[in-house]
């Protein structure tokens, strides 16, 4: 078996951090195999351990289940993958101050240098444009191509009324992107009721804050505390 | 006895997610007999323990009470069941966020997917139309028969400076619906500072969504955390 | 030694609930002298044990110290007995969703049940109305009778820029009451911001509310936890 | 060595008020020299033990590192030493109430006798008016030295899209203006969606408060909590 360590932890930090609750998921593309990525069954992520995880080809199929349910939005995950070389990892989640910008016509943009790839352009992902009537999932190989196809080359998608889908070339990428994508949401929210004048990253420093902004800083700290936290739940 | 393991996690469950705090109260339909009903007596729901929990007929009379106080606001449930055959569980909290959608004209409608239910339309309880004068408390049978009344065939009530009633086939969909609702009613509260312009749910996608709804994957998590600490309550 | 265990509690309990944090005081009227009244030394609240807890005088002067300094706003709770003999307990908070309000000419109305004595009218103490200059303490005698007399025969009082002044017949009330005051501005701010057309309660339903509303129901619970806290920090 | 519990104190305290996350730092000049401060290598402060506190000159370099990496702003600490004989203390964060402010035109203003030096006056720097395109971060001697000269002799400055730095003439001040500015830009927030007729803290009350306004009641409460975490997390 893989060392799951870092996935483990990527499923309780984001958990911890009030961006996904008993919903939500994260998926690393295999290291070994990039036709493959790994991904918790269908548990509640706080509770995630290595051996919750199974192993998906691209088109998100399980290679051996063991009779555990698997996530129905999975393919997310698979689609995303194929069409993103680039990405190594995938959020899935209810991101709640990210909620009210995919139902509204207002923009995120980049106000803040810990979340400066807001600034690269955030795509809306409007499901009804797919398909009409859905329970808002993406829970068919169709609605994860489209998905994949909304989010194109940029590191994170809105989904309306649902949440958002972020993506990194690593674990620590994707997860500290998400983690402070929710907390740029709510400092821009606050920002617009103090004035409709902001002063927003311009191009060239989104430009030179992306390339370095790897949340190299907070993830030790955070992947220790959380795999603390699997373990003392072993017992 | 019966077993209370699930009532008993829905007092905590709903304590822990902030929707009530000393207050507010949930019950289960007797799964043996439609013309009883368990609710705790009057305590505060993150203590609950099974021995705290009482069977009442419909008209809220408890069978045995022991000498212990019931809660005053019972007849909400004792009403609504009488006039719901199909609901199994209620719950009634004081659901911060929910509470100035109640004073206000504004109503809640379903803009996340977690929440889609919201879409069904919750009506609002103005129990000044019924009596004048009152505490809000609807602490008689008349004030519960005239809440149900309210209800209709709908999955949850407002109720004006008060809180909010919320029912369903089972406890995880009465629990659930429960949690959402609150966040549903931030959520909303936020998008309206964004813009007036919302994206809701639309006609077809509640309808898609409100059967398949279930917190199916949230109760487990829950309900373990809940009675683990139940347990170590207990000593 | 008198059983303080109230007193304690009541300490614990504001700070738990984020009503006071390192400042902020709350005392206690003696049961056996109308003229004296309890109160912790300066030390934060949270940490506050039985033998922190001082006896004063009404002129605020303590009768035996023993070396430890005295919470220099004391005058805030002696002046207030001289001048209400139906107060047996004070709380003197910086409750943060009130003091907004302190700072803007928006009375706070009551829209929430369990906070119905809002509606009793909350006169907001300007400091410099009665003293030009001041660091806003209130720390002489004369400006603990200012207080007393903007507080009037009310259960609470804001104080501008500060925080609040909360009265009550015995502790559980005083607590309970700055407890739901800060929810009730909360949920003020927010029903403000849906609309200008708030359903607050009517006079009839705060007049039916005032009197019965004694938090009998939170008391226990929050005393029991509290007491539990204090125990465990003692080793 | 040292004694460092003070700056081991105040590094965890900073975290556990919610003023920095795994980023933002703070320092102490050398009580013995002048010419050298305190500060810990790049890692969470919310973990930051004796150990980890490197020692720095004024032009930031390290006396032995003994291998390990200083933080990439150290320059804010340095720069500010050299120009501000009366600081021996500097808080650098992202306080997330304060950085809406410092997007905006709209100044922070003195509303809360707790964060009275508020009325000082507090600068708002904008990296762009000394160097274009940057990631935002003050990494080199001159961009330190530019915010050195924005602070002025102010108790702090916000940094435009990134967060603000703190000083103090001792830890327990820089820390409290910290604690209680980012409350203040909440609550003052919250004011102004009440309304735009707020009464702040005039001239007179705001210079009565300053000198009196050292957080001595709370730093000892922060100070025992954080140590015996830090004690704890030694096991």
């Amino acid at each position: 078996m893989e060392n799951f360590d870092d996935l483990v932890a990527a499923n309780r930090i984001l958990a911890e951090h009030g961006v996904i609750d008993a919903y939500g998921h994260v998926s690393l593309r295999s290291p070994k195999d990039p036709n493959r990525y790994y991904l918790a069954h269908s548990i509640a992520p706080e509770r995630v351990q290595a051996e919750d995880i199974l192993e998906y080809d691209l088109d998100s199929r399980p290679l051996d289940d063991a009779g555990r349910e698997s996530v129905r939005e999975r393919y997310i995950h698979g689609e995303i993958y194929k069409t993103r070389p680039d990405v190594m990892a995938v959020v899935h989640n209810h991101s709640p101050s990210v909620i009210p910008f995919s139902v509204t016509g207002v923009p995120m943009r980049a106000l803040f240098h810990m979340a400066a790839f807001v600034g690269d352009g955030l795509p809306n992902f409007e499901i009804r444009d797919v398909q009409k009537g859905t329970d808002l999932l993406v829970k068919t190989p169709a609605l994860g191509k489209a998905l994949a196809f909304a989010l194109k080359d940029k590191p994170a998608a809105l989904m309306r009324g649902h949440g958002a889908v972020v993506v990194g070339e690593n674990l620590a990428r994707a997860v500290g992107r998400s983690v402070y994508l929710e907390q740029s949401a709510r400092l821009q929210m606050q920002a617009l009721l103090l004035s409709k004048n902001i002063t927003y990253l311009d191009e060239a420093e989104v430009r030179a804050s992306m390339p370095i902004q790897d949340y190299k800083r907070a993830w030790p700290l955070w992947r220790d505390k959380a795999l603390a936290r699997a373990k003392a739940e072993r017992g």
